[in-house]
């Protein structure tokens, strides 16, 4: 029997036999008596399984270690005054498989360091056994979300001819030893996708609302808390949308996963709440129920020169890249909630993001939250193909290799906008974990790949 | 408004004031009136506009070329007499962007070859425009059937130091261009993962039952309607299961995702009933209602030799490899349905299936179904410690960069098992299209990369 179904029907099995198998999370004992408390997968919290000297193996069992397999026939019983509502009192406990004496686990504290070298035994660890469900339960948020709305889901491809942005680096896909391309798998050069914004554009141009969720890769040498080699994106694209219809998607879609996971991976929300970040529940509630507000970045510009005594960067000027410290600083102090900024220079954004009437400013929005700052980022997209033309040559881009994308302006081209969230910072958003490598599976940084 | 929507709702719209947006798909017109059917990307079929020269700019509307993207305004006018149940009566059309003289398709068929040249704007013809959003609503159907069961979804990773199997070849991932790859990125060789399965398996162990959905990648040589550079796999992995678990599980999520797209893209198989496959629904419908039948590979090399006259292939013996005849001979001709093949011959099959008693046979299964042979692969894995290192002995496996692998058997192993289902082919095998090429986004194969 399934420990998530017995924890919903259990006020009905009193003294009823069950069978369950799961892992020895810790095993204490006496010489008569002892205590298991197992977990079998479903569920975050464990059962106590209570054993004793009536067992034929007792002494076997009272050795099994952490970590082990095992199978327990018992009995349910109901302990209202217990701090579970109920236990198992064992008949027969079978071990399937026991951990052996190097088992990387134990009933202590380990550094997230030393968990990032055991990622096939991690998973079994607390915080990563709550993290990981977490993973799974934000991105059925996000699938359902989406479908819900009828948005259609694309898979972009994960190799490319294109170089999305022209930034960030990337990884070649070869099956060769040397740089000669041109007699390569594909016969060019060939890299791993950054983004699929411009492979998914087409696919609005279709069905109208699209979004990708899928990998993505930076070969980018840098070594912080907040990056990581691979990483998974959703990047929803709508047609006929402008910069404020993109705005009302995010932040009901954030809103929406909010909710979604406090109320489908609650035991591991409080799990974070209680271990890693006591503010997180609290901190995404207020989101889940505040108006996001909009301010231009030349609005912010003018907030943080008046501050500027505060920052480590003191050199407010029109025109710069935000760093952390002043997004934080516009949604904690100045708005004190989340915040869009929009309209940013067009200097410091990408090529496609659609030139404002001004001339210097582009149709953009990044997503600021309290805590961790830039969370979405977003625009609505240059539909003007002379526009955009002389946007590429101004920023010197090779037009060439992006003429199909071009295209899509001169074939039944319109308005649209899309948004790129990064998955993984929104799980750091959630649970408060302050590195990308602990909410990652299989985190791959520079000079790091385990397994 | 969202013709998916006025779909739903029209019939007490009678003479209501609508505006939507959408593309062109035929512009037909006399001197006094013309017809436009409209999609807006949110169904599969058009809604038709009228329009007459009441229009200001009727001389404009009836050049507006295929593809074009267009606002109505106009009053929904039910037809009951009609080929739709409703059309829409303009009283303003503007041209939101016009599809210029070279837009690549045309109110012709196009060949599949052809179509592959542009992936930019194929989601646009009918026969892409249902596929694509077929795979998307599959998808759905993948994460719906594993999450309402509790299954976890894991992102295994894409670059691994890893190669699971042995099998196929693998891309290289580098930022070198030679073969140095201790000065490389991750500081050792790094390839594209060809599965995810060794990678899953240790969360089945802190999750009992988890799936991957993500991208996988062969580099293999060898250019056929099935094989994809590039593509989509479901791997699920459940603990405490046996290879009998395993095919109820394969057969209950058949099942359930033919269902479900029966259901949820309802129009989309009508159109490849009607224009690729005839049969493609009866044929899943009537594998949704069977009972799928097992049968020993020992049973189905008997049959195969009884009828061994009807193959190309003529040479059968005990130990040899199914070629598609020979599967697709099994399922249509001895059961007539679905039918899982088991205990197949160790030496076919990979190094981490669980040998059976008799020494020369794994508890693997493939299902077989009729007109693709194969849809599925899945086994009980090894769980024994030092016959799994037995075999990768046997079999020349260097046991150093998979013993975290082998360690999972030391550390609370117990028996699992699982399967792998390739995306793609599942949807070649529910629509009836040959060619992988024409259900993916942006097919990558060799030689072949566009954009």
């Amino acid at each position: 029997m399934l420990v998530k179904k017995l924890k919903e029907t259990y006020e009905s099995m009193d003294q009823q036999n069950i069978c369950i198998q799961g892992w020895v999370r810790t095993n204490r004992n006496s010489k008569a008596v002892g205590f298991i408390e197992c977990n079998d997968g479903t569920t975050f919290s464990n059962v106590q399984i209570v054993y004793s000297t009536d067992l034929e193996n007792f002494n076997e069992v009272s050795k099994i270690t952490l970590g082990s397999a095992i199978e327990v026939e018992g009995t349910l019983v109901l302990t209202p005054q217990g701090k579970q509502p109920f236990e198992i009192q064992a008949k027969k406990v079978s071990v399937l498989g026991l951990s052996e004496h190097d088992y990387p686990l134990q009933k202590k504290r380990h550094s997230f360091e030393y968990m990032r070298e055991i990622p096939h035994v991690r998973p079994r660890a607390n915080t990563y056994y709550a993290m990981f469900r977490l993973r799974s339960v934000l991105s059925m948020a996000i699938h359902t979300f989406f479908q819900s709305r009828g948005f259609v889901y694309v898979h972009t491809p994960e190799i490319t001819g294109n170089d999305a942005e022209g930034a960030g680096e990337c990884f070649t896909v070869t099956c060769r030893k040397d740089d000669q391309y041109e007699k390569d798998f594909f016969g060019k050069h060939a890299q791993l996708t950054v983004s699929g914004q411009l492979h998914v554009e087409p696919f609005a141009l279709a069905y109208r609302n699209v979004y990708t969720f899928g990998p993505t890769f930076r070969a980018e040498n840098s070594n912080t808390t907040r990056h990581a080699s691979e990483f998974w994106m959703i990047e929803p694209e709508m047609a006929f949308a402008d910069l404020s219809d993109d705005m009302d998607c995010i932040e009901e879609m954030i809103k929406y996963c909010i909710q979604y996971c406090l109320e489908n991976a609650s035991e591991e929300m409080a799990f974070f709440e209680k271990m890693i970040d006591k503010d997180c529940i609290q901190r995404v509630t207020k989101v889940m129920n505040s108006h996001f507000k909009r301010m231009t970045y030349t609005e912010a510009i003018e907030h943080l020169k008046e501050a500027k005594d505060q920052f480590e960067n003191q050199d407010i000027f029109w025109g710069m890249d935000l760093q952390s410290e002043h997004e934080r600083y516009i949604c904690e102090k100045v708005v004190n909630g989340p915040v869009f900024l929009t309209d940013y220079p067009k200097d410091i954004k990408a090529f496609y993001m659609r030139i404002n009437e001004d001339g210097k400013t582009v149709a953009a929005c990044d997503l600021l939250v309290p805590y961790v700052g830039e969370l979405v980022g977003g625009s609505q997209r240059e539909e003007r193909y002379d526009v955009l033309v002389n946007r590429m040559k101004e920023m010197n881009m090779e037009q060439e290799t992006l003429q199909w994308y071009l295209d899509l302006r001169r074939f039944g081209g319109c308005k649209h906008s899309g948004f790129g969230l990064g998955f993984d910072r929104m799980l750091m958003y959630l649970s408060g974990v302050q590195n990308i490598r602990d909410v990652q599976p299989y985190p791959r940084t520079p000079r790091n790949l385990v397994f």
